[in-house]
């Protein structure tokens, strides 16, 4: 049939970033929906629509990880708490399971993650050789260990690690200079998997993937499912899909749609259809938690910001004048504050104005994201779906391979997904 | 076939309230269009993606109307270009031809109209006698003087008078107190034109229909098309739609969705597909022209705020807090701004805000739609379309007996319509 | 000499409107002061440059005060807690004093205060005759048993209550209808408080005088001291300024200056010394506290909006357009938000737009403007001043008998006033 | 006598950029004052309160100047009409007058000016010779050019030049790394001007000042008056006051304070006065002028960001987080948007927020600043005020040697100068 059948056994979440502020939100949330202590805000699988829908349950997941800095759960859910993000009777109302699950995080692993990222970890996961191939070993022994314990039917590895700098896989214009040479090698040799693999050989160092690339690669080796919640390489080329469905496995990313990109990707539509011509579309990010922090690196900040930059001309098919500003504000903690100003011309040439400010918790915007991309890739799985999935598309900045970037369209193709009714 | 012959003839807009600010717009506009003078900002059928729709030419109309203040469009458009709102060399450029249509414009009638806007009036229409039926007459007696006067081979009649006080017919859970017995009597009554069309016969005081009805009537009995863009009461029962399907006639309404409810109405679907609960949703509008010193009445306002107000519980499927004012400040001119704060829950109750300051020209955002309008009018009858035109209701706050809200939904049925091969 | 001995007795702070939020937060921050648990933001009387002004000290106070709703001081911290507004452990830290304060406060009394407050009342003080005269003595009972239960040397009474509705003694134009012949009547008849004290022989109900002017006198009458931190009646006539003279008495009102009007008298100055014409001044506020459910009945409205609306014609010394508006948004809590939209006229007649967004918590606005308050007060006793305090005004919206608005120079007169070298 | 003897000759502004949007505006607005053809919006000397002090007449002025592009006062002024700055019919009622003005205009000298703003000139002064000096010369000549064409008694000269690179004279520890002992050889020998005249005999390009000092020198060595509206060095150092006195000449600066700045030197003394701790003070500029576009270039934009920025540590007493922005936003044109984001810490330190978005057309903001620069220095001629003019600060950003940053202060002090009773 095309409903797996269900093992009895319950499936691991394997977080890489796990004691980060993000990280730390879906542990309690997790906790919490399975324990049915808070209703479910923020969660698009638990839309009354999608009530017809065989999902997943919450109490069918395990929550491990790895991090880079020694930390808790309940250092990271109390910093949450603090900045009056995290509500701090949910947090108290899961404490006890939210310790226990510290026992399932182990070090971590860097490369090509950028200075700033580097000097925040103290906790480094080690490596038994001096290859990339030796880093993934090293990276596959942790999941499968985490997998053993808790005998686990299967993991779903979520990326969650600070954004990486600038990868020259990705196109962007703004960094003009790009080596356009050594880009388009890249491009074709990343193609295919069987091209690809050989730079596992080099050593890490001279290895041109980041670490966010290596866990990918570890991942889907072993058949389990990527997701990349953020900007950085991950399994971004076609050879991981490729990868992905030769293991039987699903991939899916970049970067997810939280806040300001989210807005656009409703706004610039309306502007596209009313044909009221997007003059200037200006965007100033303020936040003050890590991720801000790890952004105050212009190289790690490149890869944001060109994961905001693009859906506008897209979605308005021309380019209009564009500034992203991403800056870190300590003062704000979670609460990631945008202004957008858009100067927009209307009839026989009026110019006219929108702004738009957005008050958000970093943390909380993102963790439902992460709960729902789980839960519907352990769905994908159950259905017997295999490499990537476009159908996740409403959830990312940067849906790879995907030029719809419309969040309605996006949207409905998730409806759409969902409805199909199974073959017998 | 499926097609109409084009007749060589043209097609009369019929303004009611033709030398307000978006009559004064639209009539800028349509010669602009025609003669090239102006790039096609603002209108939906200028876009590249209906290129291939074969629209009626712009030049295949000409304007026309009725106004209760004797003025001209020289007035009109002096006045918005001093409020920096119409731009001051289109005008110029087709300042002779301007000038030209008011000879087109005859003085109007009031029934029904509120205090404020009865005030405004120093140029009626005479009739003779008293019912409803004989104000009908006199409409029509303009019309089709107008018709002659052109050769015109049919007129396309656009409301855009200032908005009538709250009609018993419309449903309203902000004014509670409403006589139900005497709503479901009307209702009922104003099902079909039959038991409708009695009503006429009364003295027009007594008759309980506004201007904008017995306009649509007077309309739709010439098998003229009726398009209302306020929230006046216009062709919205049901006898009606059934008087211009029997009359090969069009009509739709109510209520151009020009600004802030153009925001409501791609935002709200947002928070409803990631289950971010909205609290509270407050909007602030502002704004100093004629219009909204027609609204400084509270019973025309009520008629405004009704409109604005019922399509969040649509796309929410709930009802937050709501509130929405509109108030006259008069040094913006035509410049309304609206503030809108939107209080909503996210993952595990944290409260989160969005905020947005909308600065644009009343009547420039209204008048393209206007011509749109006007043209798929025209479309749809050369398509053989008649009755009530559904696949409009992107462009109204209150599209009649529609249920979808949804902006981008409503876009797609517009779409679809237009990309309809028609039969051969 | 010029100051006081201190008599080693403490003295009182009596909150009318004792388990609000604002009073809860006083009793909050002045225990979290006197046991320095909380740096002292917020609290003008701890800026650097007063450093060597010899203040009372916090540990000279004790709370009481009286209530209309059965409540505790837990309750009312909790909420504010729940609402984001309070932080939690300041709170716990103070939790177990706070407790015994609860049996400071005693039923209250309430006399015109509309119907919205009289329903929220479940917890009266009784009083044992019928006459506005009965009701004083049964006041003064309750401040005399605190401060013998205390053994106190003095009380200062703060006035607390939710606004009471507009009273015809104020002049205000938007109530245009006011009869004017009354007005003058009681504006000459309150001068003095000869001609004053005789309402009180009246039966409660028919005397005109309100709660807030009843505790005024019985506070005054007791020569204690009396801020009115709140629009309504309270100690504003003359008579009772001649009253706290004759007393030995200080008084000092009205409505405390917080937010949206603070920013206003520092906002208009700019524009009124650049000769920038304000063309219209639109302020929304909404909260959804206590305070702000009492605002929602039109007639204790109309006092708040006539104190947040007169300073700007004083600044500005012309009348732009104004509007001003609060509103009663439940989820908000005690997060009180404030859009203003300022349209001003610069050099050749170009218009230009200022907006601003506040987002305060209500309550913890007005605390330490309480604090402060108290704390000079008892520094003016300490002086020998007796009378209406002039140089506190920059604490309130409607200074009585203040002409001057601009906060910075009513700032610098308490400046001046604390500077003033005491004569030896 | 105080009051200089009226000679009967007019006076003439000597303006630096004078076909720029600023100098063009100051130039209608010259011509529109003298002629009364406009309200005296903008003009604080205009203000009722100064009614009775003997100002200067606007028809005493006769405008000249130089400039760096070849274009005329309409090109400049028609463009700021088309993008809705400049006040169309107030230009028309002056356009041959402003006609006649262009032939005032003479070709402008450049030095370490900025590769940008290089690239922006196409009209230069020639030099005859190599020197500093002999640039200094060439300038002189054109100036007393212009006198004696005019038949004038004095000069103003008013530097309206883009924005200069940031100079090693000024401190900012954004640059950090400045060589120190470099920076304090430069304070220590441009104390006096007989060490600093030395530099004038290298050669122009070895010499290390600005063309913006240049041309002060140049002016004060003529017994003028020089007037720095931009933040670029000009008279800065105190050894120009030095040559300024003994040549019984004025000067003053630096940055005229028009919008964003203006704001914060409003705001930030509130939050002071109230002890509300600025946590944070985010500031983002976007604008679409040549002063924008000027300002791209990173090392202009850094001398322009140093004197946005200094003043908020001036007020408060403390160094919150700070963060301004200038960002180059060509659909903007003149009018400059500044979004304000102001996180503080209220009592018991809960966390508040402002925000403000401030929507001015640059020229026409500070066009009227000049203009009252100019009358007031040539009041303060009449009185026999010689140096630096510290009673001119509130018209300025960065006001050359003074410590008080608070606007209503130096508002005060400007009008107590003013008020100054002149000795008989």
């Amino acid at each position: 049939t095309f409903i797996m059948q269900n093992s009895g056994k319950k499936t691991g979440i394997w977080v890489i970033g796990a004691w980060g502020g993000v990280a730390a939100t879906v542990a309690v949330g997790l906790l919490a929906m399975a324990q049915r202590k808070a209703k479910p805000w923020g969660l698009t699988t638990e839309l009354p629509q999608f009530a017809d829908v065989p999902m997943p349950a919450w109490s069918d997941f395990v929550l491990g990880g790895c991090e880079i800095r020694q930390s808790s759960f309940a250092q990271a859910t109390e910093e949450l708490v603090r900045q009056n993000a995290l509500n701090a009777s949910v947090v108290a109302s899961v404490a006890d399971d939210l310790k226990e699950l510290d026992g399932n995080i182990r070090p971590s692993f860097l490369q090509h993650s950028g200075a700033v990222v580097e000097n925040m970890a103290d906790w480094m996961g080690e490596v038994s050789g001096t290859t990339a191939r030796d880093m993934i070993t090293a990276m596959q022994a942790d999941m499968d260990c985490f997998k053993d314990d808790h005998d686990l039917d299967h993991l779903i590895v979520v990326n969650l690690m600070s954004t990486e700098p600038f990868c020259t896989y990705f196109q962007w214009e703004r960094l003009g200079e790009l080596p356009t040479e050594d880009l388009q090698q890249r491009q074709a040799q990343w193609q295919h998997w069987e091209s690809m693999a050989g730079l596992l050989e080099l050593p890490v160092g001279e290895c041109p993937l980041p670490a966010s690339t290596l866990y990918a690669i570890a991942t889907l080796e072993l058949g389990y499912d990527f997701l990349n919640f953020t900007p950085s390489l991950g399994a971004t080329p076609p050879a991981l899909h490729e990868l992905a469905r030769s293991m039987n496995a699903r991939t899916m990313g970049n970067d997810g749609k939280t806040g300001e990109t989210l807005m656009k990707s409703v706004l610039a539509p309306m502007f596209a259809h009313r044909n009221l011509e997007v003059m200037s579309w200006v965007g100033h990010n303020i936040l003050g938690n890590r991720d801000g922090a790890a952004l105050d690196d212009p190289l790690n900040k490149a890869t944001k910001l060109n994961s905001k930059s693009h859906l506008l001309s897209q979605i308005l098919g021309y380019d209009p004048e564009m500034l992203v500003t991403i800056e870190y504000i300590k003062s704000l903690g979670d609460w990631k504050t945008a202004w957008d100003h858009i100067h927009f011309r209307g009839f026989l040439g009026t110019p006219m104005t929108l702004q738009f400010t957005w008050q958000g918790c970093d943390s909380l915007l993102a963790a439902p994201l992460v709960l729902d991309l789980v839960r519907l890739t352990q769905l994908a799985r159950m259905r017997g779906f295999t490499g990537k999935m476009d159908f996740l598309s409403c959830f990312f900045k940067s849906p790879v391979g995907i030029e719809e970037q419309n969040f309605e369209r996006q949207f409905a193709m998730l409806e759409a997904w969902l409805k199909e009714v199974p073959e017998q």
